[in-house]
């Protein structure tokens, strides 16, 4: 080989472990800022035989939020969107709606006047449009519309509005052994029919807010009915309760992005040995949305003080991340 | 090779295939009956690729009841002797208890007085022993109750008296990607701390009864409080609902052995596609015990109609199981 050959050869074999480290960065959508150091740092930590904090496979448990953490939220949670469209879609049955509220005003396009009665309208669209079906039914249902519908400001599908970055760390944490969970304050049936394909987190792994159901046996066989009841709020204080029904085992490290889930990080936290803590901070008005301690949707106030004084990590959108959506 | 050596080489050769083949029987401890048969017709149906029943392995769902189908509940479900051993160990701090019934009679060694008030009496046996410590301090006491405690008729300790079969079935079903579900009447706190040891079930996979908890933030931490509110009763009508809770998509196959598994059951059977539904029959007063429509504890008597009515399998526990309990 003459010189001119060998250096050709080298340059060849740089470039091509340079395109293989890169392709083989299971974070790539992350900058080489502090969260992604932490990140990496935390699973080796916790995943090296040998190491003063590894955890055994069987407790590898991670936790995520969803609306805000593991999609957006804006400009209001995607379920919403989900019940509005099924008060349109039901209003034939339902001529009583046109003097009704908050159905009316629904109806009549005015989300802002429908949602004036705060939670209370809330709960009534909710509770008209997720009960009085079976299980089945309403995951026809929620299949049906997660296929269609589109966001009104980006025109994506809302399975398209998850956090590229996000999808690569769940799939990180899972080659590293982590069992993945999402514990939201959303409904758990809402969630269900599309977490598998979407996250890669299967029905079992989903704890979420729900209504009653019963059992019913009728003529063309059993059937579980939906009532218009809560049945439990993963919200709040609600999120480590979830997590003690569902999972029973404490997770070591848990990912949020808002007040709701201060009470989870706290309860991930306080566990013996080494634990992760992670805020998705949304600062990202060009790309995504900015919002945090004014927000009436994924208010960070209170978590993100207590993240700063604990040394938790906060993911700043803009600085951290060099993707927010999957490439279409 | 003359003749005579060749002769002494197969018949080795037939010995070690022979050997082999019965090393290898994932379900050693069921005799070659019907029951035996139909578990593995089932598994073939739904694991091999092409087959018309293929099931994809995500899918493979697999619920246990737990007393009486993978252990004993004779004379009394397990859990309730813990109740009454709590009982005992907590009369001390409260001496309001000796004229006090249920307390009073439990105390004086009269457990059939004590019961005589039915489902009220031990309600309130359960809540002065289940609630009023977090759900920590309840693993702790379940823990050590569970490695210390031995069953008055056998004198084995409560988790020797799980059936050897079960334990080969729950392997031989997890062997072939199926995922394995406790369902149970029973506590769900009450079972977590020892499933996964004893029948390699985690903690996630247990469903189970359980009473209310509550969120705190105390000066050592959060914590979780155990209340004295019912919360979910896992039985009878509860088993799907519980199921469709916890796991969020329907078994293909359900175990169970009493009028309690019977919604459970008919939820796993009316799915599309091969299913199985199994109950254990106990007919072996000599080996465990012999009950079933008459018995206050474990009664079959509809579940069992239905079964014979529809070809469920049903074991007879005499007449297919080889080993009742784990050898020592």
């Amino acid at each position: 080989m003459n010189g001119r050959l060998l250096w050709l050869f080298i340059a060849l074999v740089v470039v091509t472990i340079a395109i293989g480290a890169q392709a083989a960065d299971p974070l790539a959508s992350w900058n080489d800022t502090a969260p992604k150091k932490a990140i990496i740092n935390f699973v080796d930590q916790t995943t090296t035989q040998g190491s003063p904090d590894f955890v055994p496979p069987a407790e590898r448990i991670a936790t995520f939020d969803n609306d805000g953490t593991l999609w957006s939220e804006q400009p209001m949670y995607f379920q919403l969107f989900f019940a509005l469209d099924r008060v349109k879609a039901l209003a034939p049955q339902h001529p009583e709606w046109k003097d009704k509220e908050p159905f009316a005003s629904l109806l009549k396009g005015d989300v802002k006047a429908a949602l004036a009665g705060g939670e209370k309208s809330i709960l009534e669209i909710v509770m008209a449009t997720h009960a009085g079906m079976t299980t089945t039914e309403f995951e026809k249902i929620v299949k049906a519309w997660i296929a269609t519908a589109k966001h009104p400001k980006t025109g994506r599908r809302y399975t398209e509005m998850v956090f590229q970055p996000m999808l690569e760390l769940l799939a990180y944490l899972r080659a590293n052994d982590f069992k993945t969970f999402i514990v939201s304050g959303g409904g758990i049936e809402f969630m269900r029919p599309w977490t598998e394909a979407v996250y890669g987190i299967p029905p079992q792994q989903v704890v979420g807010s729900s209504i009653q159901t019963k059992f019913e046996m009728r003529d063309e066989g059993p059937a579980l009915i939906r009532l218009p009841e809560i049945n439990f709020i993963d919200d709040k204080e609600g999120k480590p309760v979830g997590i003690n029904t569902h999972i029973g085992r404490r997770p070591i490290a848990a990912f949020g992005n808002s007040d709701g889930d201060l009470q989870m990080l706290q309860w991930t936290t306080a566990g013996a040995g080494a634990r992760f803590a992670l805020l998705v901070h949304h600062t990202d008005a060009k790309r995504e949305w900015a919002y945090d301690r004014e927000s009436h949707i994924g208010k960070l106030d209170q978590a993100l003080d207590e993240a700063n004084a604990k040394g938790w990590t906060v993911v700043d959108m803009k600085r951290d991340w060099k993707a927010i959506f999957p490439d279409l």
